[in-house]
């Protein structure tokens, strides 16, 4: 059969089960009809909403060192090869990353030995944006996971607990990453409120800013405990204001390159 | 009120409505059970099995030009500063990664670019592993997509559209990439087949070898028609056979680098 034959014919294949199908869900028949038009009817696949959790980064997103987290070198153009292709150094901890346990822990899991299962897990946001509107260096505490309990039910085994300090909005500006003289400032979780995820079986920590630790602390006593302990974290999160605060899944696309720390990755939920 | 004081309130509240729960659901009292425990309890955010569809990789992983597609170079060190970072230069099409339109595009959207409702789709898998197996330059064609609805039903609109081959069993031998004498040998989509994609509304393809195009292709007749019509590709996929050839939903973890024409991304699915 010729191709063009074939396409209309899977078009109309494809067109008179949809009709089919919808004609029998308004009248009540959807289940005895899902066994003439199809095992998986195409609706059963349906997904909620995608909030991207990522922002787009370049060498002018902020990082802990303040050196550039990509570099961008031509390798292909379209005008001479017809295609185009980067070759890219990528400071590993840049954009929206990961911290796989090895960045902190000698023996600890590499991104690429994260357990697939951990990487699709319920998400929780706590907001803490009040307090960091006061204190720009302060941090989720055991007593702000306890409120959220309290309003919005238990924290599933393997969750995802993310900070929102509101601090998402600043990016683009000097107070995303400094206060006016220049120091480390912006919110984080205190090791206190990590050890009780832990306790309580969280799988995952995720913070709007630039790292796990508040901008002032002097021990990164979050890094050397939480990571270490098996578990890995995500920073510089966006777009948490789109979300439920419980509800969503969280899909962390973490890269998979052997032996890394960590990694530009694409985190996304669906409501 | 003390730290650990808290944790145990918090274990004790979320403890004591698990059971509650439990008990409710089991004589079939979960609806009225659900406004006293939560509003959304734990177990409404469970998912399903997550199959991981992507390679780690390394510099030894195949590419398409034979150079090493990442290079390591140590930044910070566990022993000399207490924790560990790489700086990574990373060719941006290697390991399992997306082809963005841009890549053989000038004016086509970047990986920063692709909707993010695009990264979260339906997933079918066409099975070409019989005449692969004949054939090594074997492509998938509109008649394999017209027998997979036959078989299967719809193809939804968005959905991925992936070629199982059998090629990713091969990774590790030169047989993935290369025949005996040397030339690019892999099976990969037709051009007719990804012309009848487009008029029949699929969101992206994805192939489990170093190519959308077969290894045989002189022209790369699917790189400059499908990219430019402003879908994405996957190229280097893993472990489709661990999945239905319909049902599953695909997670997408797209790089998310300004500019970019593709990248290793994380690729996902959840059954």
């Amino acid at each position: 059969m010729c191709h063009a034959c074939v396409i209309e014919n899977v078009k109309t294949s494809m067109l008179s089960r949809r009709e089919l199908f919808r004609g029998a869900a308004s009248v009540g028949l959807a289940s005895a009809a899902a066994g003439v038009i199809s095992a998986r009817p195409a609706l059963a696949q349906s997904t909620g909403r995608v909030v991207d959790l990522t922002h787009a980064y370049d060498g002018d997103f902020p990082t802990f060192d303040g050196n550039p987290g990509i570099l961008y070198s031509s390798q292909f153009e379209h005008d001479r090869d017809g295609y185009k292709i980067w070759e890219l150094t990528i400071y590993e901890h840049t954009g929206t990353h990961i911290d796989a346990p090895l960045h902190f822990a000698a023996d600890g899991a590499s991104v690429a030995e994260l357990d697939p299962s951990s990487l699709v897990c319920p998400l929780c946001i706590i907001d803490i944006k009040s307090k960091a509107a006061d204190d720009p260096n302060a941090m989720l505490e055991p007593e702000d996971i306890e409120a959220f309990v309290s309003a919005n039910g238990d924290i599933p085994q393997g969750a995802c607990v993310a900070m929102n300090s509101g601090w998402a909005d600043k990016l683009g500006t000097e107070g995303y990453r400094n206060d006016a003289d220049g120091n480390f400032t912006f919110p984080g979780f205190s090791k206190a409120a990590t050890d009780m995820l832990i306790e309580i079986g969280a799988g995952s920590i995720g913070v709007d800013t630039l790292s796990l630790d508040p901008g002032n602390s002097a021990d990164f006593a979050v890094h050397y405990s939480w990571l270490p302990s098996g578990h890995f974290g995500i920073e510089n999160l966006a777009n948490l204001d789109a979300l439920p605060v419980s509800g969503a899944t969280l899909f962390v696309g973490a890269p998979k390159h052997k032996q890394g720390t960590g990694g530009p990755a694409r985190v996304m939920a669906v409501i």
